[in-house]
């Protein structure tokens, strides 16, 4: 990994090992005929990924001296959705994509109707996890988790955003419309993340428009590099087909802004981002150094 | 419809509207370009089935004099989980069905990726709507909803019995696999319906036996029932395509019982259920009438 601090590349492995952990835990396949179900999940939710949206959870709660075990809790909940989401974009009917996190997709290492299941299941598991009292002793904390995490992943977030994604191939989308796309497809659930963070830390309302404003030009930023890597990445290390904007011929920051000001834009950004945590002291460098991450990464 | 008492087809139109004013309500087209996901939660959601589920939500949750607006979005919360299981059970991976409640199902009526995402949107829908403290005031009884639910939809209750049926194509099941896939794939849900309707009346866990043995038994008869319909309905009155069980050479309560003792075996599941509602008076016949639906439905 470039760029990223010895920091933030501590704090990566050690996400990565906690969710790999949960989702071990959680996941123990039955002896039965739902077997190749719970060994689908495993194949798509543990051993892989940035872990972006978990880590952002973690550095959030972390503000707040949440319990690290309710943020872990919370934290799988929004991975279980990240994955389910990307088994189903990955389907043949959707992106049909054949790799993911440099693994095949869990359509081709099963058949689609398991990946179809084992999507579900995912999204159900969060809800599951979120529900528990082990995520937080008071229920207003926990519903209110739900609530964010629900309408961030449904049709006024993430599913919204990638249901667009799906027009995008058919119509021409300006700016606005592109901006508004990644809000909801990649921005909805990076915004969740540093939500729910904010959640767990019982923070009022009116104390979150700085993680707000910090999320926000996060998650815009991250899909602009994930733009440039998709013309310009390596595949080995995105694990994943690149290539596949400019084939399908859709609009995207990059054929909008072109490479030069797409870079500039995201640079930007994430300057912005870091201003918004100016009430922070240095307990929010975690937070900013996945700023910088978000721009410097090469996978 | 045969056979249903005056007061039960009064209580299935009325649960039928009430439940088609909740998706209008709640499933506003937006003029962007989600729009065709909207429609196909719409075409999915709105005017078809016999909304049995929201039924026994409704049925239940009178016995204890819940408030009718609350037990409205629990009804709607199963049914929005309900649909979405049926259209991702349509889809050509899964099993493949053209027509649905008589209409063309939803990846037909538009395609497959909005299918997919219209079932996944559906299914956060459910979570939102419980999580909504317009669903009860008290958190504690929202986030025993929602536990309640994504146990009972996921891989330990309807998604993990329509793996098994999957799996049914391939392996001969048993009488006692067979009963567990179906106490799972359709009887996870009505059980859901009947606690949903207990949690929301705040009965104790030890007060719930009843109505648990109630909803196993009517859930299990049901599906006795809709095998037998599979093999001897109307196709115009089911509204799906039959027969598809014998087609694909799965293990059916009915290849394995044969018709007689299948129509008995439900006929006794049926008194079986009326029994477990003993401690209870007149405000129980609806539940009853449901009990005795399942058996004499042609639908």
């Amino acid at each position: 990994m470039t760029h990223a601090s010895l920091a933030l590349e501590s704090a990566l492995r050690q996400v990565a090992a906690e969710i790999d952990a949960q989702f071990d835990r959680l996941l123990d396949v039955p002896d039965d005929p739902r077997a190749d179900l719970y060994r689908a999940m495993r194949h798509a939710a543990i051993g892989g990924g940035k872990r972006l949206r978990p880590l952002l959870v973690f550095a959030t709660a972390q503000l707040f001296a949440v319990d690290k075990s309710c943020a872990a809790r919370v934290a799988t909940a929004l991975e279980c959705i990240h994955v389910y989401s990307l088994i189903h974009d990955d389907l043949p009917a959707m992106d049909d994509d054949d790799l993911r996190r440099g693994k095949p997709t869990v359509h081709k290492a099963f058949d689609e109707a398991t990946a179809i299941l084992a999507g579900d299941c995912l999204h159900d598991l969060a809800f599951e996890l979120l529900a528990h009292e082990a995520t937080h002793a008071d229920p207003f904390v926990r519903v209110e988790l739900i609530s964010e995490l629900a309408r961030s992943s449904g049709p006024a977030g993430m599913a919204g955003g990638q249901m667009m994604d799906l027009e995008a191939e058919k119509a021409s989308f300006d700016l606005a419309t592109v901006t508004r796309l990644q809000a909801l497809k990649t921005g909805a659930l990076i915004s969740c993340a540093v939500e729910c963070g904010a959640i767990l830390g019982r923070v009022p309302h009116e104390g979150r428009t700085g993680l707000r404003g910090y999320a926000r030009d996060i998650g815009l930023a991250f899909q602009i590099v994930d733009d440039i890597l998709d013309a310009e990445g390596d595949e080995a290390l995105v694990g994943k087909k690149l290539g596949k904007d400019g084939a399908a011929g859709k609009e995207t920051f990059l054929s909008l802004l072109g490479i030069d000001r797409a870079r500039e834009q995201a640079r930007m950004l994430v300057d912005q981002a870091i201003a918004h945590l100016h009430a922070f002291g240095p307990e929010a460098d975690l937070l900013r150094d996945v700023a910088r991450f978000t721009l410097e990464r090469d996978r």
